[in-house]
């Protein structure tokens, strides 16, 4: 599998409900640097055809396979090393929320849960949705067959999208803040307040979102940190420029107003915070995990599939969590 | 909690069955580099009692407690963000393994799991031990109660020492090799084949072993590989420098001979291995993660509790696992 067949499969996994041909093929491949015939493209098919990744429908045109999509997500582990933050960095450009405004595109976390857990994944979740650690109480949630963004949600389960935290870092670089995000974490609390990291993996060097992890092997209490106000969120520490420190706290409240949270604590100049040490010139800010809500669901026993930062999603798409219940 | 509190407490939980008074915590604390008198000591050591971390025995000796040893191991997570690779690196140096005499200390991982669950736990790793995933097929095995090393296994479980592949570290080092650990990852395998890497964390941004946490995220599929050729272990990406690499394929085809597996790839000078990239003039090193043999029982639903590099324990004291059954 070289390159140049990964890019085609890339191509046609973004666009799987259209039969795409060679001639198209070759003019997406040159928005990403892959300067190719559609000669060298319609050679590259016939092998993927081979290999049972593509398949043709029409004269010429091409669609991805099921097993085309497992190949895709599993090649090339060593582009993904890194990909985490490459992932965080792109969204934070492409994201276009206006907050004073309270429209345009936010970044989604997608969760799969069983449909017949609905009623009581919501009840769980209730509790999660008044506490301070969500970023925003509006979220989405669709049925099996339905699409979240571009993300189609199997049949018998439930699609349930919450606003991811890496918004955050797209609201402040349009306002010319860049954001650098360093760790996830599991953050514990203790009688309400954060006080301390008990676990971190740094975004620049794992190929996974930390945060997922930390669901998949149980390391978190959300329930317990809302309920009982000791336990431990799923949260992530980022440093901001010296500079713009005045702005992003002006900033923070701003959105907090809106009803956009998130924002736990932001340290000060060249200090470390919950004693992590911050680059030179740099402050430390903590943030919640959009999927903290989805934490507790696995806390109580209840199977969850989450891709964090999925999908580009329009905020007038999204309710109210209460309307839910 | 500041540093000084957290280094006496350090002092003490190396010592859990010492009662040791202020004048020898003075001197030990000299040892790492923290210089105080006996005075301030005992003065720490108040705090410490009135705390509940430490407890008083006879006139003016102390012992950590239970709360002091739970205080200890989640405090200062910023110090352990890095903690994984020092860990590795520390261990490599004091292990003193002679593979030609087959003497001296290796590393181990501890697990523990139920008791009333050790002969299904047998069978179910039988042919993980006759497989090539393993870093040796000597094992430790004790009760409830007992000790490896300096690890109290708690009553009702038992506790299982494999092979610590950090040790295959140790051993180049002592032949003048220094070996570089990079990522922990879970490594694909089709008709028992190495593939590729399906995920990776590096050890130097994470504050867990990442082998640890791909265990509980179930993320591995051991079984599949031992049994039906094809399926994902856990392995971990090196780098050895290009100048040794004659060497290192002379010293593993003797260590081999001699029952120390582990080592499944060596790569070209400067070439990635696996797709992935190794640093200039070095070259790339594929090892079997020792705890194989535990990921398989957590994919049978056997709980189990790792700590990967626990601690260092005299090779004449493993025991053959086939002796076991």
């Amino acid at each position: 599998m070289n390159r140049t067949m990964l890019a085609i499969l890339k191509v046609l996994e973004k666009h799987p409900e259209i039969i795409l041909g060679s001639r198209e093929i070759s003019r997406q491949l040159k928005l990403h640097g892959v300067e190719i015939t559609e000669r060298t493209v319609r050679y590259h098919l016939r092998i993927l055809d081979e290999r049972g990744l593509t398949k043709v429908f029409g004269k010429e045109g091409r669609m991805i396979t099921h097993k085309g999509k497992e190949e895709l997500s599993q090649s090339l582990v060593s582009e993904k090393v890194g990909f985490v933050i490459s992932k965080i960095e792109t969204l934070s450009y492409l994201t276009n929320f206006d907050f004073e405004k309270m429209e345009g595109d936010i970044i989604l976390n997608v969760s799969f849960f069983p449909e017949e857990k609905l009623k009581e994944a919501l009840k769980i979740m209730k509790p999660v949705f008044t506490s301070s650690y969500i970023m925003h109480d509006k979220v989405v949630l669709h049925r099996g067959g339905e699409k979240i963004g571009d993300i189609v949600i199997p049949h018998g389960q439930v699609g349930f999208g919450t606003v991811c935290s890496v918004t955050i870092n797209g609201i402040f670089l349009k306002a010319g803040i860049p954001v650098t995000s360093k760790f996830g974490g599991v953050l514990q609390i203790e009688n309400s307040e954060p006080s301390r990291f008990t676990a971190l993996i740094s975004y620049e060097g794992s190929s996974l979102d930390p945060l997922e992890i930390f669901i998949k092997s149980r390391m978190t209490d959300v329930m317990g940190a809302t309920k009982n106000h000791n336990g431990k969120i799923l949260a992530s520490f980022r440093e901001i420029p010296v500079v713009s420190l005045e702005k992003v706290k002006e900033l923070s409240a701003v959105m907090k107003g809106k009803g956009i949270g998130g924002i736990l604590l932001i340290g000060n100049p060249n200090q470390p915070l919950l004693e992590i040490p911050v680059a030179t010139d740099k402050s430390g800010m903590v943030i919640v995990g959009g999927l903290n809500p989805i934490a507790a669901l696995e806390e109580s026993g209840i199977l969850t599939i989450s891709k964090a930062m999925s999908t580009l999603c329009r905020f007038s798409d999204l309710i109210k969590f209460k309307e839910l219940l």
